[in-house]
């Protein structure tokens, strides 16, 4: 199959194009490396060493003899996505090009205004370049599981049916995302079900949970393939935080209680739903939705799992709770469905202590790429400007503490 | 109290700006004048000939002895919106300043992402400017009844208490909205109800039902006060557009079979709506949401109405049943909720045959001002593209025929 991957030389994108070139697809990558700007905006980097996307790519074809197209661009330049599509004719778009962090967007009114405009006008542009050019191409989306927030309900997948006064109908399930970036996520998904409806596309949107790990099977096979490791407090997920946190002897830093329930799932797994997703298309005029995630914990249950994993290591583990940054529920009812996938064939491979060792070993070998000023919050979601240049880790803790203290009347709201 | 009308010199903000000036508020008008602009794009004029705003607010001190403040300028460059809020220092904030039309946000992918990022960003700066300048305004915002879509049950007043597998929850009502632009205040109402949970906003989101009538008290006052009365197949409403085509002796253009059931309000009440609004401020952190309309009808129903009227007034009136150009259930269920404003002391003017037939004879009155050519839908959701100029109205409805019958795919999804 002819799949294009956007955003394929980022962390989730980049380990599923060589999964997908490693199963035998044409796979083109498309890319304009904003993901790599940002960093350099932040002052952080990976803690693995990724090579540029052109080494990456020639590194690939060495070892598995197969080409990945390149088109480098923007997808909300709908000159360059037109001009893209027409050349590399896809049967299926995964789109993974947008603004993922939530905390990037939280930093002030500029990130948040770019992370909704980004976000929503890039799959805008894909919705309309799949029905002027490509109409039975089946759009393959990222969502987030963070779309549909923590409610006293059980989370379905996608859509709910409701009796309501004596009338039923099934609806989309009601979304009450946490940040900026989840809120574009949310405006995406009613844009694709919308355009499912008038143009008769065929879309499947991921709720992805919480992603950990770096290796699969394509990344071992060169050091020039290596993924990102993200850990720092702007694009770090939290499992991988607290195995470099652990590796150079830092307090793990959970948030408030740390009670708040996700789903998460092994990037393994994530490249294997995306493959599901591809050889399952929607029929036209349908928008399927899946929630892509394999277990559920708290934050506290991960940094105990990391805090036992780095003992067997030798590591003196603490864990530390920290003020929340997030305005967020710290204890809650969280039962989120997730047999959509695993209906389709997903195997998952559950957190097991020996993924957790090999985690923490990886945070141990690249020990001296830890910068560990970066893995303190900075961005408090409170606040509607936060800059990061001026705070230093030493006083994040006091100033969070203070922030939440002040934003009393922000406890009084649903969480 | 001191409010600020965002979009000021349109049709509901002029009416909104000039009622709250006459009850003793403070009143600045914030617009930009886009609403003029896409009048000369679009080749179309209110039917009523409405003057320059710097006209009308002189107008206004004459005979009122009242001054509206002005800000020219556009709610979406921030350091404006910033200046004007510190300069006029606004206790409530009514916000009509989008793009309100659905057919305007179909033509093509241009006029889509226009209307998406024009409406998002312009609330994101609200929401920022309130939390920045003044935590403690109350920001009125302008949603629509089309956020909800058609469901099939009944539709509550934006949250729904949902038991589900022996749990309960009060969520967001769910949002299926039909047009690009509808989906742009969805985006904006999760925008808005993320802010104030987490900066404790007050918000009041009124989703409006479909507005008809030119006068006002205050209009009626002075010729140079009259308000817009849009008939065009673009930003028309359609009892509006009924009573233009009764005038001037075309059918009523029906789309489908007219079971289309929505929810209408009389101008009058619109300002009454949004007085009360302001009287009744969200507490910090409540996002209240309200639907505003009065009354329920089909447009078929709509257009018996018109022609009864019309019949009265010597009119020979002729109903066409057009194919619709939009992709929306042609029959379905409807029952919306609209009691929490009547609680609060609205007193709503149904439409009444006396009121039909002063809107006919307005039509009547400005009959020479019709431009019979804009009547006809040359907007059709099912492509991409609409390019109005080169459309005549002799094949809009076949045009739209051959598009229906191509379109069939979309019938398959859910209306």
């Amino acid at each position: 199959m002819k799949i294009a991957v956007l955003g394929g030389d980022g962390y989730c994108g980049w380990a599923t194009a060589l999964y997908l070139s490693r199963k035998g697809h044409a796979v083109a990558i498309v890319d304009n490396f904003l993901r790599r700007q940002w960093d350099h905006e932040l002052g952080a980097q990976t803690l693995t060493p990724i090579r540029p996307l052109a080494e990456r790519l020639k590194a690939w074809q060495r070892v598995s003899g197969k080409v990945i197209d390149l088109y480098i661009g923007d997808v909300a330049d709908y000159d360059f996505l037109a001009a893209t599509m027409k050349s590399f004719e896809p049967e299926a778009i995964v789109h993974f090009a947008e603004q993922r962090s939530a905390p990037y967007s939280m930093i002030d009114r500029k990130h948040a205004v770019f992370t909704q405009v980004n976000n929503v006008v890039g799959t805008l542009n894909v919705l309309f370049a799949i029905r002027e050019l490509s109409p039975d191409c089946h759009l393959i989306k990222l969502g987030t599981m963070g779309e549909y927030g923590t409610p006293n309900i059980d989370i379905e997948e996608g859509y709910i049916t409701i009796e309501h006064n004596g009338r039923r109908d099934t609806v989309p399930f009601p979304k009450q995302p946490g940040s900026f970036y989840h809120l574009s996520k949310v405006h995406d998904s009613h844009n694709i079900m919308f355009a499912c409806k008038i143009w008769g596309l065929r879309a499947t949107d991921l709720n992805q949970g919480v992603v950990y790990g770096t290796m699969t099977e394509e990344v071992e096979q060169d050091e020039a393939l290596i993924n990102r490791f993200d850990y720092d407090d702007v694009f770090g997920t939290v499992l991988n935080r607290f195995c470099v946190q652990a590796a150079i002897g830092q307090p793990l830093t959970v948030y408030g209680k740390g009670g708040q329930t996700r789903g998460f799932l092994d990037i393994r797994d994530t490249v294997r739903c995306i493959e599901i997703a591809c050889h399952n298309p929607a029929a036209r005029g349908e928008c399927k939705v899946y929630n892509q995630f394999t277990e559920q914990f708290t934050v506290l249950e991960l940094a105990k799992l990391v805090e036992a994993a780095g003992k067997k290591l030798g590591l003196n583990v603490e864990i530390d709770h920290l003020p929340d940054p997030r305005v967020e529920a710290e204890q809650h009812y969280y039962n989120a469905k997730h047999s959509k996938l695993i209906d389709l064939g997903l195997q998952p491979r559950y957190l097991s202590d020996s993924l957790l060792d090999s985690l923490v070993n990886i945070a141990i070998r690249y020990r001296d790429r830890v910068d560990a000023s970066l893995m303190l919050p900075q961005v408090n979601w409170r606040e509607p400007r936060n800059d990061r240049r001026l705070q230093m880790s030493m006083t994040a803790r006091a100033s969070l503490a203070a922030q939440a203290e002040r934003a009393d009347v922000t406890k009084t709201s649903k969480g």
